[in-house]
């Protein structure tokens, strides 16, 4: 299944090996948590020499497995101090698959303050001067590389935001098109990169194999099954083509679960002017593209390019979380100016969640005003001009909370909440206080059987049901994950009782195995734990799946509160 | 034993209330810790409404004996997230003691922005608008309320970092000239006091009648044995009255314990420049003063009043800590630039120990030059202008690690290391690592036996009996603490059997009790256990007795390093 490359970054050598034992079967987010559990101590500093950057593509990637281009990133992280997986389309994780590589692993960190440029093709691997990609922004970086690589090469870069080493700095990819519109966004894994002195990584496979398939037939069937199931839904097949995932800015508005002014109700007065529906027309009328896919192979397309008013990109990969964070949760109405917003991270290479709820909180502590999208545009060039106000914004909203003194920050093990409350969604609420990865949704999107009726119905406002929502969700996503699968495959997956057997009928032909729906159950819980014991190492406890303080608030319009104990909390997740 | 004075800073009211049996035969330390275990909810946000701030007089302060005038202040800690207890000479704990009360307690949190003074005398309580005396320093404070209350009253007062509620702000009190010398330093007590909009506490005890002795003739012969041990020491009795605290620069330097430049080697080429003789010679040629007690009633006076070169008050209160944080640690060794930061410190209301130590990491992450004193005093008057870059200084040595990407951090429990190598000096390095407070020399002074040859001779270097060393001294320092006693009478009671027994013989003469030298044992153990529980309750384990990496680094001039193990550390304090 393919070797491990191990990059040295302090003495630029590196070597490629066998798939031990211990690692072997295992992909993506199961690879990356497993080896930074065996191999980074859980109590060292995030940005010091000890902690390890590892890249792996699912089991299902490069394959012709639609829908299965992701790439996990781990680390421990510089955000939350625990385990991080954070995974992103584009062309990376099929590319490195191609090669043969199960894994990439950065290790140790130079003395100096040099950058260097990976470049990893059939040949070989190269370590290079990054030169005058120094100081740029994703944008320049990625062209600039496609450039002298030729397009459609892969490339994993950091903006200044990971030169900086600031916890809210992901490392982004090159969309379709060459542009950054793709991010392995939380957790601040940017700053690991950007500590080893990693500007960009450049993955060509030309001249690589053919990846084998054991029983080619088998697998051509299932994957016709599977593109299917996908096209059928609608959600995958219908909501997210036309509308992107900012479908859900009117949706989650009308339930009342959009957090609107840092967590103090749940309906925006002005989510049309940034909804879904509103944006595929402005992006129609200004020639953009409404659909667009993250990745080559994937079938639902939800990604976008966003022009301004004079019909020139403005961004890409233009995301509902994005909206939500930047728009509702700060009260900016102008689409444009969130727009704007977007592509400053994507350029500079941070997190959208991450920097918009610190927006949040930068308005909270009186820093810019409340829905000023002018002011919240030049506090985030703060972080391209290397400002001292870049270095709080761009740690983060808990960091940004401690500068400001504000003590109103919603968080969990230091990471910021997505675009869902918690106390009027509380499948995805429990999600946010017990997954190992900090507040994150898209580790067990309860959203799906609170709000959205996809697998069952749960009632969002009342416990009942809501930790065995999160956990099934949870033990689920991990596998999706381990598989290099998009989360979105979820919605098909949940409705279609053929959804997770036609998953291992694809594994099954790829590698001649005879895997189970309960082998993947068994795989997710082995995630999971994976991941709880590195936490547990660095010293989490149930404290730390707690939420904060705030959300003991009433939250209009259900009035709803967080009321789950902390030992119904505490017993989350253990199997 | 007095009252407790509770003070809702919600709605202006206050009460006082009968100390109930829980915390009954409790002063200082004793008191304030067990009341934050109690009442304080472990997780709460440090700068919530939940946390309280709690002052308390020592068991022996308020009446004659010798060094018995300090006040202990405890909450949840900004800085460590753990508990604290921060204590101070000055007015204060006396006045508090003479006035009856046992404990004052800060309540709850205001909605509204503006600060408010807390008057309290014989009369009762008043809460006023703070009025003009809002984003005024510490000395004009001062100035102010002596102006007004009349010189000698206590003043409790944050500056523009308490009120900014950074991680890094002190409580300062007025030293025996009105100036801001003596501060509640560690832990960022300060940012608690600002986020409940508390400027500045004034404490009268005129028409207060004297407090009672239950055996005057039995407390009138110990406290005479008492002060004939403190000055019979050479410490006590010599070394601190003639050079103050400073006279530990050439000792330490020379041990070469003395953390220089971010703690890469254990000897300042230019300690002499900065040392306690030089301090002294200077304070002499500029008609300063040497010696000073920080409170009425000291018999050793080592703090000090440092004139500029013109003659007028630089600073005072101009301790050895502070001179290595702003010195060694920063390589700055001009002895006027040291005192001037001193003194912004002590007017913005900020620790010097921690703002010290951050301002070398400032150096490390490149935002000023290595020992550049303008840079450093330019760098920290942003504080005090509340501009982005004070918002980071502010906040202490790992935030602004975390501001910078500097991973050589020098603390444990979020609190910055004071001015001994835990390499060269590995008694006070257990203590590091293991204390409730977070890196605190004062919870456990193992210089003593280290380096001073006081209470015994252990090697510095070496492991054996260090843990012990520790764990002794934390036990008795705790108890120290609870008697309202100053620190350093730790250096004869460690010499002289008759130390501690004299201590029983005044608080049984003050109290009418039969208290024996395991009672103090007793008190000093169960002090550090409701520490340690609050600790657990907010999230704490053995991951935070842990050195930072940076320790495993060979220290010369002795090529020391680290070396104890996880588990060693963790059955510290076990009792």
């Amino acid at each position: 299944m393919g070797k491990i490359l191990r990059i040295n970054t302090k003495d630029k050598s590196f070597k490629f090996e066998e798939v031990p034992e211990e690692y072997a079967g295992l992909g993506g987010r199961a690879l990356t948590s497993k080896m930074v559990l065996k191999e980074v101590p859980a109590t060292c500093q995030p940005l010091g020499k000890f902690n390890k950057l590892v890249f792996a593509p699912g089991l299902l990637t490069g394959s012709p497995a639609a829908n299965s281009g992701r790439l996990s990133a781990g680390a421990k992280s510089p955000l939350t101090n625990g385990i991080k997986e954070s995974n992103a389309g584009g062309f990376a994780a099929q590319k490195l698959a191609k090669l043969g590589i199960a894994a990439l692993v950065l290790e140790d960190k130079p003395e100096g303050n040099e950058f260097s440029t990976i470049v990893i093709n059939n040949d070989g691997v190269e370590i290079l001067p990054a030169g005058d990609l120094e100081k740029k922004g994703n944008y320049d970086v990625m062209e600039s590389l496609w450039d002298k690589y030729g397009q459609k090469t892969a490339v994993l870069s950091i903006g200044q935001a990971g030169e900086q080493c600031l916890k809210g700095a992901s490392i982004n990819q090159a969309d379709l098109n060459g542009r950054p519109g793709r991010a392995h966004g939380r957790g601040g894994l940017g700053a690991v990169m950007g500590a080893k002195k990693i500007k960009a990584i450049v993955i060509d496979d030309k001249g690589a194999p053919k990846s084998e398939l054991a029983d080619p037939e088998a697998f051509k069937a299932a994957n016709k099954k599977w593109v299917n199931m996908l096209r059928s839904h609608p959600v995958s097949g219908e909501g997210l083509p036309a509308f992107g995932t900012a479908v859900l800015v009117n949706v989650i508005n009308e339930a009342g679960a959009f957090p609107t002014k840092n967590f103090r109700t749940g309906r925006f007065e002005h989510a049309k002017e940034i909804s879904g529906e509103k944006m595929a027309e402005v992006i129609t009328e200004r020639g953009g593209i409404t659909s667009e896919g993250c990745h080559p192979g994937c079938v639902m397309k939800c990604s976008n390019v966003y022009n301004d008013k004079d019909g020139k990109v403005l961004t890409t990969g233009f995301e509902y979380e994005t909206i939500w964070a930047m728009g509702a949760h700060t009260t900016i109405k102008d689409l444009d100016d969130i727009a704007m917003l977007d592509r400053l991270c994507d350029d500079y290479g941070m997190d959208t969640i991450e920097i918009g709820v610190t927006l949040g909180i930068a308005m909270e502590g009186g820093m810019i005003e409340w829905g000023d999208g002018k002011a919240a545009i030049e506090l985030l060039e703060k972080v391209g001009a290397y400002a001292p106000e870049g270095k709080i914004i761009g740690n983060g909203a808990l960091f940004t909370g401690g500068a400001l003194g504000v003590d109103r920050v919603p968080e969990v093990k230091g990471q910021a909440f997505p675009a869902y409350d918690p106390r009027s969604c509380k499948g995805v609420g429990v999600t946010y206080a017990t997954t190992p990865q900090g507040a994150d949704h898209t580790a067990g999107y309860g959203v799906t059987a609170n709000i959205l009726g996809v697998g069952g119905n749960i009632d969002p406002h009342k416990k009942e049901g809501n930790i065995e929502l999160s956990q099934n969700l949870q033990i689920a996503t991990a596998a999706v994950d381990a598989a290099g699968l998009c989360l979105f495959v979820a919605f098909p997956v949940l409705d279609d009782a053929d959804g997770v057997p036609t998953i291992c009928e694809m594994l099954n032909a790829r590698f001649g195995l005879s895997l189970t729906p309960d082998d993947v159950v068994a795989l997710g819980k082995q995630i999971l734990n994976d991941e709880k014991e590195f936490n547990r190492l660095a010293g989490f406890t149930k404290v730390h799946d707690q939420m904060p303080e705030m959300f003991k608030e009433s939250f209009p319009p259900h009035d709803t509160t967080w009321d789950f104990s902390d030992d119904e909390l505490a017993n989350t997740l253990n199997f």
